[in-house]
C-alpha cells in the first residue's frame, strides 16, 4: 500500500498505491524531472489516499487545480468488496460516466482508494517569491486581476491580513516579517516559469508598476531559497499562530474571486457585532476566493460573565457565505464537524442526490459512516 | 434556453445556458478579453449543453483540459423534474459529492443539463502555428517530449500521417500542403503565450535546434493569420478528406501518450493482415495519445467478391487499444453506434457500477435510454 509502482516521463504519469506520502511522490517525479503540482505544508504525513478521498488544495490551486485535477485514474475497493480498477494513466476516455469522480472527495464514504494514477508536468524552470503590502482588500483584488493579466506565471497569491501575521510573529519561534512595517493586508506571491528566461525582470517590472500606481505599498522580493523559505514559512505559521487555545470560531469559506474584499468587509462587521472587541484573523487562497477566517475572543479574553458566542458566529459567517453564492468548506471538507451544517448550508435537492448515490453504492452504510452525510429526519432551513 | 446571463471578468467565469452555441460563448468572453479555453471546428453550431453532456475535446486539450475541466457549476433538471441548482462560480467546494460530474460526459441518461458555469482564462496575446514534416512516429514523440520540457506555451500537437493529407488534398477544395514535399507524418504545431514578448523567437529557435537535431525534417512557421488559418484549415479537412463513400472504419483512440507509436505501428499491421492493401489514415491529438484513425479499403476497391471486413477491424483495433491500456472512445462518446462494445471493452466492475448509479438516479429509465449502457444480458467476454 505505499510503494509508487510507476512512473512514466514520456506520458506525464505516475501510479502510487494510497499509502504513499505525498513528499514521496514529490521526490519521484523530481527524479525524472517531473513535478505533481500539488504543494501543502504536510506534504511529510499526507498520504495520496487521503488527499484524494478529500480533494486536498494548498497553495498552488490558482494555476495548477485542486487534487482532483491531479487524478488520471484510481483503484477502489467498493462497499461490497470488489474492486474497481481503474488506474488509467489516459488523458481522455469517454466510455461511460467518469467513475472515479465519485470517490474524489468523497471522504471514504463510497469505497476506499487503494491506488492513484497521477498527472505529471514538467519541473519548474525559475521560480520567484515575493511579499507585497496593501492597504485594503480591494487592492488585493486589483493586483490578482491585473498580475492574472500580464503574466501567466502566477503561481500562488496568499492573502493575509495584519492581524494573521502578527498573532504569529507573536507565537511562532523563529518568524521575520518580510515587510519593514505592519500594513492592513500582505500577500505572498509565487510566480514560476518553464526554461524561458527573465522571470525575476518581469515579476520586477510587474511590482514596480503596481507601486508607481499605489496599488501596493511595499514590495520584498525573495533574493535567495534561504529568503523564500522565510517567507513561505510565515505563510505556512499563520494557523499555528492563533491557536493559542484562546476561545475562536475557524471557518475555510470561498466565495467568487470577485467577492473577497466584500466578504471580508462583512465578516468584520458581523464579527464586532457578535462580539465586541473581536480579533478577526484572515488568510488564505484570495487566487481561489478561499479565506481561512478565524474569529477570536477579544485580547485578554471576554467580559466577566459573558461567553465567547462561537456556534453563532460560525452560523453567521457561513450564512454570508450562502449568501454571495459561496461555500461553507472550500477546502477542508465536512467529516463529523461540519456534517450537520449541510442540513442548511446546501441545496435540499443536491443532498437527496446526494443520499441517492451513497446508498447506491453503499447500500448498508459501512463506508465511513458518520462522515459527510447529515441524518435526513434533521429539518432543513433555508438560510435566513 | 439561449442566453448567456452573466459574465464575471474579475471572476473569470460566465454563465451560459445550454442552448448557447460556442461560438457565442467565445465571442461574450472575447469581449471581456477573456477566453473559454475549448476549441473545435464546429463551434459554430455545438451547444455548451451537447458539449458538456458529450464531455468534449478538441484541439487544445493538451494545454487546457477537456470541456470537464472548463466547468464550475451546472443547472440540471433530474429525471424526476427536480431541478439541481449547482450554478456555482466557486474554484473550491469541499462539501460533499462534486455531484455535476455526474452529468458532465453522461450522454443525457442521467438529467438534462439546462445551464452551465463556465471558467474563463486570459485572452492570449501571442500565437505561432507552425507544420513540421518527421520520417516517423518516434520522432513525433521525441518531438512533443522535447518541446514540452522547453516551452509552456505549447497549445495544440496534431498529427497527421501522410495518408490522411492526401485525401484531404485530394478531396477537399482550396487546400494546399504546408510543407514542400510529402513526409511520413506531419505535425501541426500550435504554441500561445500571455503578454510575454519572444513568442516567435522562441519557437524559432526551438524548431531550428529540432531540424539541427534531425527530429524533423522540414518545417513552415505561418507568418500572417491567413496562413494560420490555412495550416489549420489543412488539420480541419482531415475528416472531410476521408469521406469518399468508401467502405472504412473509423475509431477514436486514445492510449497513453507514450504508446502512440508503437499503437500506430501496431494498427498499421493489423489492418494490412486483415485487408491487405487498406489504406491507413490517421491524424489526432497527439498530445492526448488520441489517434483518430480510419481504415479504408484500397485504392480501387475491394477484390472481386471480397466484402471490406470492418467489424472485424474495429475490433482488432479496440482490441489492441485495450491491451495498451487505453480507450475505445477518446472523445467521441459511446452512443448508440459503441454501446454494445462496452460490454467488451470496459472493466465489468465500471459497468455494473455504471448501471447502479442509473439505476438510482433514472429508475424510470426515461433519460436517453438508449445511449451508453448495453444491454445487461449481452455476455461480456474478455479482451483476447
Amino acid at each position: 500500500m505505499k510503494a509508487i509502482r510507476a512512473v512514466n516521463q514520456l506520458n506525464n504519469s505516475l501510479i502510487a498505491e494510497a499509502g504513499v506520502i505525498l513528499a514521496d511522490v514529490h521526490a519521484a517525479a523530481a527524479r525524472e524531472n517531473r513535478r505533481m503540482p500539488l504543494s501543502l505544508a504536510s506534504e511529510g504525513s499526507a498520504t495520496i489516499g487521503g488527499l484524494i478521498s478529500t480533494n486536498a488544495g494548498g497553495v498552488h490551486v490558482m494555476r495548477y487545480g485542486m487534487m482532483r485535477d491531479q487524478v488520471l485514474g484510481l483503484e477502489v475497493v467498493l462497499p461490497d468488496g470488489r474492486i474497481l480498477n481503474a488506474l488509467d494513466t489516459l488523458r481522455k476516455n469517454n466510455t461511460g460516466y467518469d467513475l472515479k469522480q465519485l470517490f474524489i472527495g468523497a471522504e471514504g464514504t463510497l469505497g476506499i482508494i487503494t491506488a492513484a494514477a497521477l498527472k505529471l508536468a514538467p519541473a519548474v524552470g525559475s521560480k520567484v517569491v515575493a511579499v507585497v503590502a496593501l492597504a485594503t482588500a480591494e487592492r488585493a483584488l486589483t493586483l490578482l486581476h491585473r498580475l492574472r493579466a500580464e503574466t501567466e506565471s502566477l503561481s500562488a497569491f496568499e492573502l493575509m491580513n495584519r492581524q494573521s501575521i502578527a498573532m504569529a510573529l507573536r507565537n511562532v519561534p523563529g518568524l521575520r516579517d518580510p515587510l519593514a512595517a505592519p500594513a492592513p493586508y500582505a500577500v505572498l506571491l509565487e510566480f514560476e516559469q518553464g526554461k524561458a528566461p527573465g522571470l525575476s525582470e518581469s515579476v520586477e517590472a510587474l511590482l514596480a508598476a503596481a507601486l508607481a500606481d499605489e496599488i501596493i505599498d511595499d514590495a520584498a522580493i525573495a533574493k535567495s531559497t534561504a529568503q523564500e523559505h522565510a517567507f513561505w514559512k510565515v505563510r505556512e505559521s499563520l494557523s499555528a499562530g492563533h491557536r493559542t487555545g484562546e476561545p475562536q470560531a475557524n471557518h475555510d469559506i470561498s466565495v467568487p474571486v470577485s467577492e473577497v474584499p466584500a466578504f471580508l468587509h462583512a465578516a468584520e462587521a458581523e464579527a464586532q457585532s457578535l462580539c465586541p472587541g473581536a480579533r478577526v484573523v484572515a488568510f488564505g487562497h484570495m487566487g481561489d476566493g478561499n479565506i481561512h477566517l478565524t474569529i477570536m475572543a477579544p485580547e485578554g479574553g471576554m467580559e466577566q460573565g459573558k461567553a465567547f458566542p462561537g456556534e453563532a458566529i460560525k452560523h453567521h459567517m457561513h450564512t454570508l457565505a450562502a449568501r454571495m453564492r459561496g461555500s461553507i468548506s472550500a477546502e477542508h471538507g465536512i467529516g463529523v464537524s461540519r456534517r450537520d451544517e449541510m442540513t442548511w448550508f446546501k441545496d435540499p435537492v443536491a443532498l437527496d442526490l446526494m443520499r441517492t448515490v451513497k446508498a447506491a453504492l453503499d447500500p448498508h452504510g459501512v463506508m465511513n459512516p458518520r462522515a459527510l452525510l447529515p441524518d435526513a429526519r434533521l429539518s432543513p432551513g433555508p438560510v435566513d
